[in-house]
């Protein structure tokens, strides 16, 4: 038998353990936004060094001004290529925590749709269980062989879910410590349940967090109402201006860098068993909410976007109070495509909500991060060889697929440490990640760890 | 000395235990809105009963399906007139806390702008304090003289901020008991701190919180972003679109039965001492917000309003968090005039949220009361009598002034008692009602007490 069948067969029979291993990491309430959590992100930082240490790399957890990074290598195989694995430990709130079926931090194995076997909990999908994957392939060769078919750099960063403040400086002061042949990336998704992908573009992200300042002081909506201006009006009307009736958003320049997608592509997405009424339907909508006359593959996969992630303003307990408030917030991202500047989006932002609020009333702005889009190489031979991998333990093509989300450490990672990534994931677009209840399916979990044992071995 | 003028000596006597009553009213926390608050609540209705008990009165506290009414009694006048006097003693909840530069329910005396003593506190403005001006004109009456000028029922509810939901039901069932010749309500202000003021037109309001509902789930911008319906993109357009950019109220039919203020009234208005430039400076805004082409004084005393007094959906806390949310609310309040019908106003604006929303979303509604505008006769004897009585204590005539706020429960006299009300308060603009600081004028509690001793004794 060769060893790679023997590293499968390991990972087959130790699924219970690693399962139980995952469960320890997911209990840890490791929320980066949140500071009462900050105890929580040192303490999973802390366990997986030790799990590192276990197999056999040499690990260490390290201070930022923010959460801790963790570093790992195993660099034991002479002649072979170093590459950088790269997750986070971080997870995003919880609430509301009401509509959770089995409390957040409780993992526990759930049935799901079809029969098949669920991982519930948060971070099981983003991304606790899939950096997991990696560690139990790496844990099955050492097992298996005493050794790693690469070397390999483990880097885990514990600030992801909150704009990764610490990233950058991170990666330029370890610059030459991190440096590796290729990064592996695995924060993405399959294209269904079981057709594997490679994701080859990224959409850039844009988050801003805008407050309206109107009255020095809440005003009684009796006593000043329609006289004095009211923020939550300034707001609805400002955000409802960011889109015209085709749904295009206004923001002059907006659109400058936004490439045409080849007809080609266009041609190959029309071909995949995509159907617009099954993923709208999953989610209890029928109507595009996009650009008309594109296709929803088209709005998620190739076009930018704004939207509008919270709001909040004046009275929100039970009840009513009939108040005109002082101020209102929203919190907008714009997600980019192709060489739209963040820089300049960000200030044409600012610059239209200055220009079309009324002269009484302020403007003031945080900046939440602001990152550009992602084009991979399609020819690296990696991703071939990845490709290959994936169709063997799948026994499917994995699709090249374009991805709406935005991963910012791609991009640092190609001007930093001047490496390219591969990007493979095992996670749904049904996983709830972001949302309560989340999940990643008990398949993805010991089949992303068989994938990691082949990728690892034709990179080799 | 006449009575009247013992009265008053009394009353300027007892200033100092009059104030230490009212801070230990003002120390129990009667937040009608939360439910929280219910046993507050309650203490503060059996405290009133126990201080009217103490004057004389025969006093009970009333079970509600809410929180119970407190009715009081003192008819020892044969041949004189009954008066209601109304008040509440339920307070508005105080968040944001921070806000506060003393603790909310600690009450405590402060100087304010000019030297001006204050009381500081939630509720000391917003009826607390100007209920226990009529009760301390009661108790100097009963010192000096061993009764009342007039027979007098008080009712102090403990609903009226969070909409008054056992108030008509009980004015029906309690009809012959509460049944007077006039009521007095107290809940209004002053034309500013030196000119008194009865209040003789009154808006209505509906209050309605509106959620739109979009997917079925909480979902990742980055994955159904622009694919995906945003029910805060949803509800910033409807909210945006119910004001036209005159300023009007775009709802169809809303202005049914708005009269226009005869051109007499309109000179009054202008040849009051109301600087608009002062009025919106003093909270810090410039531009009045309302209709084009109306004044200040016009748009807040006879003009119909639409606000949004509370709005909320996604990511609210700290940092960011890429959703996008199942559903997202909002509380809208209309304030109307004339004859504008509450019910059609209410059909009217449902009807146009469903009319305006895609195809996929829905709305939901919860009521939050609907109460039309009321005009007062301003031809009642008992309003002249009470004009001279104020003069008398003032030193300059009452103002007859509209309100912008809306007062339900003189309706419900109205209607249900078959009784007029007359409107006469000691609160002022700045008293901060509803806001954090809420504080009420100490000249207001101590002249306003003299001057219901004076008015009980004209009414008589």
């Amino acid at each position: 038998m060769s060893a790679l069948q023997n590293v499968l067969d390991r990972i087959d029979h130790d699924l219970e353990p690693a399962t139980g291993r995952l469960f320890d990491l997911l209990r840890i309430e490791s929320i980066s936004t949140d500071p009462a959590y900050r105890k929580h992100c040192a303490d999973a930082a802390a366990w997986l060094v030790k799990d590192l240490k276990s197999i056999g790399f040499s690990a260490k957890s390290v201070k930022t001004p923010g959460h801790p990074m963790v570093v790992a290598k195993h660099h034991k195989t002479k002649g072979a290529p170093t590459v950088l694995f790269y997750g986070h430990y971080d997870v995003q709130p919880v609430d509301p925590l009401n509509l959770w079926e089995n409390p957040p931090f409780e993992p526990k194995i759930v049935t799901g749709k079809g029969g098949m076997k669920q991982i519930a909990g948060r971070g099981t999908a983003d991304d606790k269980g899939q950096l997991m994957t990696f560690v139990e392939a790496c844990r099955a060769w050492k097992a298996e062989t005493g050794n790693l078919p690469v070397n390999v750099t483990i880097l885990f960063e514990g600030e992801e879910e909150s704009g990764s403040p610490s990233l950058i400086p991170f990666l330029r002061e370890y610059k030459n410590e991190l440096k590796a042949d290729i990064a592996l990336v695995c924060d993405t998704g399959m294209w269904d349940a079981k057709t594997p992908s490679i994701t080859t573009a990224l959409r850039g992200l844009i988050g801003e967090e805008v407050t309206i300042h109107a009255a020095s002081r809440d005003l009684h909506s009796g006593m000043y109402g329609s006289a004095a201006r009211n923020p939550i009006h300034v707001l609805a009307d400002l955000l409802a201006s960011l889109h015209d009736g085709n749904g295009k958003v206004t923001l002059p320049g907006f659109y400058d860098g936004v490439p045409e997608i080849p007809a080609s592509v266009k041609k190959q997405w029309a071909g995949l068993n995509f159907s617009e009424k099954a993923f709208l339907g999953e989610v209890g909508l029928k109507i595009p909410a996009g650009e008309k006359g594109r296709s929803v593959l088209e709005m998620i996969w190739s076009r930018p976007t704004c939207e509008i992630n919270g709001i909040y303003g004046g009275y929100t307990g039970e009840g009513f109070k009939t108040v005109i408030p002082a101020e209102a917030s929203a919190k907008v991202s714009f997600r980019l495509v192709g060489d739209q500047n963040p820089k300049k989006i960000v200030a044409a932002f600012r610059k239209y909500v200055k220009d079309n609020i009324p002269a009484d009333c302020k403007a003031s702005f945080v900046s939440e991060g602001a990152s550009g889009a992602i084009q991979l190489d399609y020819q690296m031979p990696e991703l071939q060889k990845a490709s290959a991998a994936l169709k063997a333990e799948w026994g499917r093509p994995a699709v090249l697929a374009a991805m709406g989300g935005s991963i910012p450490v791609v991009g640092h990672f190609q001007k930093i440490l001047k490496m390219q990534s591969l990007l493979v994931g095992f996670g749904l677009d049904d996983d709830r990640i972001h949302s309560p209840n989340e999940k990643y399916n008990l398949s993805s979990f010991h089949k992303g760890a068989r994938s990691w044992a082949r990728i690892m071995e034709v990179l080799a």
